[in-house]
């Protein structure tokens, strides 16, 4: 089949890889796929990553001996798969599985190709009125919505958002529906204004009030956005980390313990919630895809997606 | 009266000290004061601090305009004087006021002189039961407290205590009421060997599990100990620091959002549950004091408090 991959990070196109095999699990044909931050970061060699990238998609499944129900049915999927076994799994904590694979990013082959396989308990079906480039925001709008299961936000609360990318958009959308008192600030003012349409309060990021905010998420992907949203937090406030950075941060600790701060790392999310969100509107994705590309054209896609500002560009098997 | 004075890194003991005075705050007749590693940390710079130090205390009040009811007893204080009109006083975070004076840390003289003022509102009395040298304990036994009130601990859980000194030790009989899975590391034998007297799980440091615990608090006030904790945490635990580091320390942030680790900065904790606690020996500090030097002999007490492995000095005026 044709795939893209990834070795000694380098990217090509093949056209000649193996139809992905795995026992029991369900076959399926991407539809379409989505690249994704941790995606250029592979390819800049930060994960030590070598196979088909890629872990945003939506497909139809082809074929799976496990649940043949799921043959034929258009599928969204979790993309870490869990051993069932270990101590995470059987304390239910199946996305921290000490054995997992996690598709296009650990020890799986992922979606920047023709096929992908996942265990059926991964997939999740897509409702009929979705259409296929709402629904590979899935994945994303999932790690999005997963802030709300590790923190309790509602009204009278101050939320800031750092950050008005990708993930900034779709986290302020997944906490505006809470009652906060929701900000967003960034340092693209057409990205702010697309969200101020949204009914979103936003700032410029250097205009923020300082130590003030109830709750900080960090959505920036470089270091200076977690120094924006832990200068802005209040003493006794929670600063989620959304984004990861390459490399070692260099942190005060003594100040987290003297403000008494929580620092919260957050992954993955829920994927049910995910689909409700973006089909409800909640999490509205409209405007978000800057581009689509064949898989041919994979490489160029990843340039494009490369380019600061980008919010979201799309592979076509 | 007599203190103990610290300017530009210097201490000494002088004679000439004006009697503290505050408006309706109590003056309080210091019977007993405790050197911490905070006091430790201000002579060496790490914080600028001029004025008399010291934070642990128990003292006798001599008058008290705004709550005459307070002279004559036997008290414990509260370090942290709020403004109670801030926007943390207003939340009921008196101890994260932004206009806060703290005994002897933050431009309020402290507790190594005769005599130290509070406003009544920070007292505790102490019961007639507690010895002063039990007593003097209320402020660091709050501080390993204050755990409780921020995470919920409980049977099932693994905790694990890194460090077996002074922080370490109350903070692992604070835990151990809990009925929690509990761990104490150290490097000590001497140590553990009291700890484990007390009915406590302990091992050598160098001996952790990797990826297991769900709790870890981290008590050693050296960034080493940070590691270990670190090392030992299961993802999605939670990483209590209750003892600060001077300067700054390499985090790798991405490990934190891979493994959705939380990290929470600790201090000062509830007195009454501390006092309750020391009454009833659930936090028990026998064997905890090596020595008792008078004021004037303050130099040595401090160095004494300085030397590896030492958990208590105190003062006497």
């Amino acid at each position: 089949m044709r795939g893209l991959w990834l070795e000694d990070r380098r990217l090509r196109v093949r056209d000649d890889l193996e139809l992905p095999a795995a026992p029991g699990e369900a076959l399926v044909r991407v539809l379409l796929a989505g690249i994704c931050g941790t995606d250029l970061e592979l390819v800049k060699g930060y994960y030590p990553y070598a196979g088909v990238p890629g872990h945003e998609f939506v497909g139809r499944v082809e074929s799976c001996p496990d649940a043949p129900e799921w043959v034929g049915r258009r599928v969204v999927g979790e993309i870490n798969a869990a051993c069932e076994d270990c101590r995470a799994c059987r304390a239910n904590r199946r996305s921290h599985c000490e054995r997992r694979s996690v598709l296009g990013i650990l020890a799986r082959n992922g979606s920047f190709a023709e096929f992908l396989t996942l265990p059926a308990r991964n997939l999740h079906a897509v409702p009929d009125e979705l259409a296929d480039d709402v629904a590979v925001f899935t994945e994303p709008a999932a790690a999005a919505l997963r802030v709300l299961e590790q923190v309790q936000v509602g009204p009278g609360q101050s939320v800031l958002v750092v950050g008005d990318g990708r993930l900034g958009t779709l986290v302020a959308q997944a906490l505006l529906g809470t009652g906060c008192d929701l900000l967003v600030v960034g340092r693209h003012p057409a990205k702010l204004e697309r969200l101020a349409a949204r009914g979103i309060r936003t700032g410029l990021a250097d205009s923020l009030p300082a130590r003030a905010v109830d709750l900080a998420v960090e959505c920036t992907g470089n270091f200076d956005g977690f120094g924006l949203a832990r200068g802005a937090l209040r003493p006794g406030g929670t600063l989620v980390l959304k984004s990861t950075y390459h490399g070692e941060s260099r942190l005060d600790l003594s100040a987290l313990v003297v403000d008494e701060i929580t620092l919260l790392g957050s992954r993955c999310g829920p994927f049910a919630p995910a689909l409700a969100a973006l089909r409800s509107g909640r999490i509205d994705v409209t405007g978000l895809v800057d581009a689509r590309y064949p898989l041919t054209r994979a490489l160029e896609g990843f340039e494009h997606a490369a380019r600061p500002g980008v919010m979201k560009v799309l592979l076509e098997p």
